[in-house]
């Protein structure tokens, strides 16, 4: 069930496109066809799960207005990161200009908002503007910490829950709350959705430091070398003797150059890796808590599917 | 009556800067705290206009909406334009970093949708949605035109069309809308709010190129030098004898150095100027009689005088 409202969802994202003006629908199509990884419309499409076996359009409408949402954002990020290539295409930001991106981003918020004002209730579109503004704030707290030596954890977590906990959150919410499911499984799903979120962050922090650079294709270690510190960075950096602890500092504010796989080497040995494993699975746990009351609803099955496939990531890093 | 609107919309405002996160309410303080003229809100407060003389907190709730969306695109305007000053103050851009500009702006539009959405029908943000669209599609034509040396008046007109007439048609639409006035006069006051934004817009970029630069407080031709073909420019290229067109397509271009004070001169010359006045009343022109049959509404006596001040601006350049 979860491919028909997937390509429902590409169908409906394709037929966006000529609701922009005619002199940017190039602009647009190149920025929705992007095959990401549609994490956030899968949490929907599984919060709002029916056993009725037909594509539900109104769960569809919302996955178009959250993954809209987060084309948007990936367009201004490679703003930010001064990001070549997004899924071995050129960024909007490199392929037009940095102008165009800043825009062009706007102009896909813009419709968002738009495509959620079509539900009867100002309730999808109000959630969805509380959660727009969180993950930019989200966003402009990690940029105003770049290179910020001293960051801790508690402001680690902080981050990652605006920018991008918030988003997978919403989903859960909207998508349980549209299906019609009482205020009690809502709640439930939203915080799944905020664990899930936050366990996937860090996930997706950890891959940049530790897996095989030819499988995740990249270059491991640019968030050492940035000065962006994420969990493994903050954990070794609290454990480490003082002078090395300096020495790391010192890279992280960009006053020395990084010598990547040294800190890389560091982080196996100190065995920092295990444990940043185990907050993801704590993480985990915990989404699943949330719902563990609820298994009579077949959503709540689904979820805890969802979160097995990010646990089997996790654990075969 | 507009000073008190001018005042509640203040405190309005202000009172926005806690709904954002702790962390970056110094920015969105920065950002709101323009001194700007606030043209948008006075539009919504007359085309709303009641006899009543209390302050009508839906038409207040409005301008915050309207306004808080176009400080959002004046911090993304001043990433492209690379302003270092606006209105005697350091840009967001370069008070911060673009990167903060970037995502900051995204915040502020986020939150005036938010602010859409406690009215309790859709339209509203529904209305303000596709208008935030239009004038980013604008700016980002307006981006993708800069150094065409072949722009012609009728795209030129698009433009300011989608990027400045468009906010100051839908403020008179809610506005009259939200008074509740009938939908012959809610037609009316969005026709007179876009001919008054296209009014605005030419006005604007003629004060570019005529006018003097200790009052207006900017350099002038910085059009003519970076490419950007306004009206003026326009109707002058396409008057010139061929040699001299193609030298003004060359540095419109920017294949040659631009001789301002030159151009300046031939459009004096050339009687350039009073065409230009010409097309401006004639645009107010038609703006005073899309609510010619309206005198019976108070409201439109107002949107009468709002444009007469545009008319002496003008006739006084």
């Amino acid at each position: 069930m979860l491919q028909p409202h997937l390509e429902a969802l590409d169908a409906c994202l394709e037929q966006q496109v000529e609701k922009f003006e005619p002199e940017i629908r190039e602009h647009v199509s190149y920025s929705i066809d992007t095959g990401g990884k549609r994490i956030r419309p899968s949490l929907i499409f599984f919060s709002g799960w029916n056993s009725e076996g037909s594509v539900d359009k109104n769960l569809v409408q919302l996955a178009a207005v959250v993954e809209t949402v987060h084309l948007a954002t990936l367009v201004h990020d490679d703003i930010m990161d001064e990001a070549d290539i997004r899924r071995n295409r050129a960024t909007v930001a490199k392929k037009y200009n940095n102008a165009t991106a800043v825009l062009l981003g706007d102009a896909l918020f813009s419709h968002a908002v738009y495509l959620a004002t079509q539900f009867p209730t100002n309730e999808v579109c109000r959630e969805i503007a509380v959660s727009m503004r969180q993950v930019c704030t989200g966003e402009i707290l990690q940029t105003m910490q770049r290179g910020d030596p001293d960051l801790d954890m508690e402001t680690y977590f902080r981050v990652i829950d605006l920018k991008t906990a918030e988003l997978f959150r919403v989903s859960c919410h909207l998508g349980a709350m549209l299906a019609g499911f009482d205020r009690s499984y809502i709640e439930a799903a939203a915080a799944f959705g905020r664990h899930l979120g936050i366990a996937y962050q860090i996930y997706d922090d950890m891959t940049d430091l530790f897996g095989s650079q030819e499988k995740i294709g990249k270059t491991l270690g640019t968030d050492i070398a940035t000065g962006k510190p994420t969990m493994p960075i903050i954990l070794m950096r609290d454990r480490l003797p003082e002078s090395e602890a300096q020495e790391l500092r010192e890279t992280l504010a960009g006053k020395i150059e990084a010598d990547v796989p040294r800190w890389l080497e560091k982080l196996k040995e100190m065995g920092i890796f295990e444990e940043v494993r185990q907050a993801i699975f704590e993480e985990i746990r915990k989404g699943r808590e949330a719902i563990e009351h609820f298994e009579d609803n077949p959503s709540s099955l689904h979820l805890r599917t969802i979160s097995q496939l990010l646990w089997n990531q996790v654990a075969a890093l």
